[in-house]
């Protein structure tokens, strides 16, 4: 593996950051990474514009869960003031109420822009993490062997 | 807006002959637009990667399927010799025997490298199209329906 550059090794930062301070709920720390104009993407909704979304979406969830998120940090490449970090991440999302936990698994590709300050700063990013069709699949099958159990022989 | 680049301008061309061959079932011409190192992310599966694992795919599936697909660009920006696109998409694969074809909709956001041609090709895809969920969600409603048609009032 090539070694990585000085703007490859900030980004890693970058990431790492998010990733303790979402733990940490500050989410402060968290929005002085993202770009204003910074766009979500993910399967199933409308494109996330802006960082004042993103704050209003994050702060809502702390209020009712405690959010973990880890990553695998595959690749980080950088060309010019752009770069790019393909992670695969783990998310929990537990309740502050105590009820069970939201796991969250799957890949994010994210995009990074140098500012004039020579911060780097998240612009797009695509959130592949895996959604709740499992448990809709579940659901599915338990309320299939229901409808068996119910049949003319149930 | 800003006016494009050449080189955004090229990503753009891309991204058009993507589709155009990928509906004339032209697997060749898709073929040279991808980096031989790509890697495609998706949620809910590991990541595919390289452009042979890509052609294989691509090549089982248009044995059985006609696949067209279209794409919105919202956004193309290159910075050196990375590039990206944010896009769009509607893929729907007809089933060659008839039967009624799979739409998936949703956003895509590809990252591009110039190779030393000066070509670009596709090193990275984050495909967000939106996977059977809906489908799975309305199975759930039918079963429900079904068993409260079974009740003991049914």
């Amino acid at each position: 593996m090539e070694r990585e550059s000085a703007d490859e090794v900030a980004i890693r930062k970058v990431v790492e950051t998010w990733h303790r301070a979402t733990g940490d709920s500050d989410v402060e720390t968290v929005l002085r990474l993202i770009a204003e104009d910074a766009v979500f993407l993910a399967p199933e909704r409308p494109p996330l514009r802006g960082r004042r979304s993103f704050a209003q979406g994050l702060t809502e969830l702390l209020k009712t869960h405690t959010v973990r998120s880890s990553g695998e940090i595959r690749e980080v490449r950088v060309s010019g003031d752009l770069g790019y970090c393909w992670a695969e991440l783990t998310v929990t999302a537990a309740p502050l109420d105590g009820s069970s936990p939201n796991l969250h698994k799957g890949p994010a590709l994210s995009i990074f822009r140098k500012e004039s300050s020579g911060a780097w700063v998240l612009i797009r990013d695509a959130n592949m993490l895996a959604s709740d069709t499992a448990e809709l699949e579940l659901k599915v099958d338990n309320l299939e062997r229901e409808l068996m159990a119910d049949g003319p022989g149930g």
